[in-house]
């Protein structure tokens, strides 16, 4: 038996475990799942005969060491902050290892350790990161191949509700961590390239220059800029590009909403408030308006952002109860983002019955001949339940395949990996397939920004 | 002879040091004015026999222990985070300190050992911070003297171009250093406290959020607030105040037109423009903007900012020549806020003949035998010229005169001080009034911002 040690069976873990149990009799695998609490562990392995779950804190160094000496091959499901031990022993045991994370300062540094011990630290391989990249490269690959000049690329990915779970006036729920849909976007202005100029939009205009993007049987999304639409335009080959643009996607009408609460200030993550733990729900949205004796909060918000009597984006606003007097915040000294989070868990938490749904779109513009062509690759992925969410299954099955193929000696090349080359992401983009992840691609006619270029 | 020694004699140095001088044979003074340049000393000494410049670099230690030594008291105009290594200089020759800066962490630090050493370190005593100090605590002290309950505190200053030289659509030149006024409000929210609760206000409405204030003779204001008006609340005596509130004035209309740059993102100080040095103003309005093959940048930042065709706030924008395809940016790799700065200082550097201003306008709510009182008091200094400004003025005499009260022994109180005692302001501001600079105090009906509680 080869035995894959997996760290962590948080909610992306459940299609991982799945596929790797569902190929351990005829891949002869034993999989341990490694967790400092064990209780879903030993639920997603359900006494399947080829598996345990053991108890492992990660930041005990004898008994991870211990655990990673006994394994094969390493998954690492951890946050990404805690990977680096785990990299640091495996390059020392001579383990490759898996992860699904962006590639850190630190995991980078390891770069020509992992090459001189000959192991493999393949990271970002979830969904985006991961299935993005190996969808797009083999797209741009593709293009290369037959001498065409890529000169448009943006890509765009959504972490929403399904269709059917989508019951509430944002068309939003949250499926992924919280706080990264508060914060989104903060910090430097979002960059990207428009027509061979830079473009810069600050946190304050984010929200509000959305574009609209239309998905065959899935209707309209809009999306907004990702903080640095560039960060892979040179591991893509990309460097003489006019357009590169990157994008979160959200149903349409999300980003106007959620503007105002980036304009009241509720997004703010770097001051606390003093007595949060006593203010009420209204009281929140009160602080970040003038004071008046008499005029309702409600007036005062919708004098202070123009909101009309008749506009939809007010009833987004009462729908998440901002302005209940007697619901609490309860949270001490927390900062504006914390209570904003609080608030929306509220309504945006998923419900038992809810599913999700994950949704990528790539454009690729190019001259071949003289000729200007556009192709438009889609992807959309519905969740089963809340075990088995899309979100689950389109990071655990590519972290799952690519742990067996190293396995397998079929991804060999050592080092501080992500899934560029065809080597990796074939045979994992054609496996996705029979799992029902899979991108439909179109020609379109090209547009691009300028027409006069076409 | 009394010898005092001067660092740094830069614009706010003139007043300083013709006070100073015109003391000296009165008061058997003897001025020293050292500087790493000497130039500008010269000219305001203009061989005086009572003063003489010595070129001085402050990071040489050994020439800057020398010149202390041979002090009785020493000046420093330094920008503030110069102030340091003198102050520890003083303290170790027993020598009285002066400086107009805000008090830093560093220079706090040394409160007990400058006390241990009976050194007086006089700090924050030029105009903002200074004379609002000590104009403020001589209204609070009266208001307290005669058993009044202050519950209302606001008090605002602007350093402004003279009403006589006030010739451009936005009322504004700039009057001092001019990186401040353009990252003015960055950071964190403006926080502040309103009829006893605290308000927010996040840095993209903080040029929407100004309220008017009138000065007779001088007409109308706006104020916006500042980054944290609370700061002073306890050593002001405040605690148990219900509003608070410190603001920066401007001319009617500024801060509405200012706010497009800081939606637009063009005062973003906190990444750099790769292309910069090649870019025309046109290019840097335009990095804003969405990309159009048609479009102008004109229409373009209309469209984006929703400005009508008969706003006034247009004129300002055309004023500042920011549309011009063929005025370079000439800056290597600038911020946005550097950026913008440069295209300012165009339009705002003060010209030969053109005075500043400064306002300042505070405002005290107080109780009084169960009667609410207002009390209003305004001040307002105009240039002579461009070498005796109304800055320099209002920050160099008071730091004068406290330099000779404390070498006459009237301020005596050893550490790090700031002029809030009565020892130090009314000495202070009574001699202030010989040169002019005096404060308009009226009563008024009480407003605050709940006419309910009058």
């Amino acid at each position: 038996m080869r035995k894959i040690l997996v760290i962590g069976s948080g909610k992306s873990s459940s299609y991982l475990i799945k596929y790797l149990l569902d190929k351990s009799s005829s891949e002869s695998l034993h999989i341990t799942i490694g967790d400092i609490n064990i209780k879903n562990a030993k639920k997603l392995i359900d006494h399947h005969k080829n598996a345990k779950a053991i108890t492992l804190d990660v930041f005990d160094e004898t008994s991870r060491i211990e655990a990673i000496k006994n394994a094969d091959i390493v998954v690492s499901m951890l946050p990404a902050r805690f990977h680096i031990e785990v990299a640091k022993n495996c390059i020392a045991y001579k383990k490759h290892m898996v992860t699904a994370s962006y590639i850190s300062k630190e995991m980078q540094a390891l770069d020509s350790n992992a090459k001189a011990n000959g192991v493999v630290l393949m990271n970002e391989i979830g969904v985006d990161p991961g299935i993005d990249h190996m969808s797009a490269m083999q797209v741009l690959d593709n293009i290369r191949d037959k001498d065409g000049k890529i000169i448009l690329f943006e890509s765009f990915t959504g972490g929403l509700v399904a269709p059917e779970s989508d019951n509430n006036l944002w068309n939003y729920k949250f499926t992924w961590n919280p706080r990264n849909v508060v914060i989104a976007g903060q910090g430097s202005a979002a960059k990207f390239l428009q027509e061979g100029t830079y473009k810069y939009i600050p946190y304050n205009r984010l929200f509000r220059r959305t574009e609209f993007l239309d998905i065959d049987g899935f209707g309209r999304f809009e999306v907004y800029a990702n903080r640095d639409s560039l960060k892979y335009q040179s591991v893509y080959g990309l460097d003489n590009i006019k357009t590169l643009y990157r994008g979160t996607m959200r149903r349409v009408g999300f980003s106007r909403a959620w503007n105002i609460f980036v304009t009241l200030g509720m997004t703010d993550d770097s001051y606390t408030i003093d007595d949060s733990e006593n203010m009420s729900y209204r009281d929140f949205v009160n602080a970040f308006l003038p004071y008046s004796h008499s005029d309702s909060v409600e007036l005062k918000l919708r004098h202070a952002l123009k909101i009309d009597q008749d506009d939809i984006v007010w009833d987004k606003l009462v729908e998440l109860d901002i302005f209940n007097a007697n619901k609490n915040v309860e949270l001490k000294k927390a900062t504006p983002a914390q209570i904003l989070q609080k608030i929306l868990m509220d309504s945006w938490t998923l419900q038992e019955d809810d599913k999700d749904m994950i949704v990528m779109y790539h454009k690729f513009g190019y001259e071949l001949n003289g000729k200007k062509h556009q192709i438009d690759a889609t992807m959309v992925v519905v969740g089963k339940d809340q075990t088995y969410t899309a979100m689950a299954k389109t990071v655990g099955l590519p972290v799952a395949i690519a742990t067996l193929a190293i396995l397998n000696g079929k991804i060999t090349t050592p080092g501080v990996q992500l899934p560029i080359t065809k080597e990796v992401y074939k045979p994992i983009l054609n496996e996705l397939k029979d799992f029902g992840i899979q991108f439909n691609e179109k020609e379109a006619p090209y547009l691009g920004y300028n027409p006069l270029n076409n």
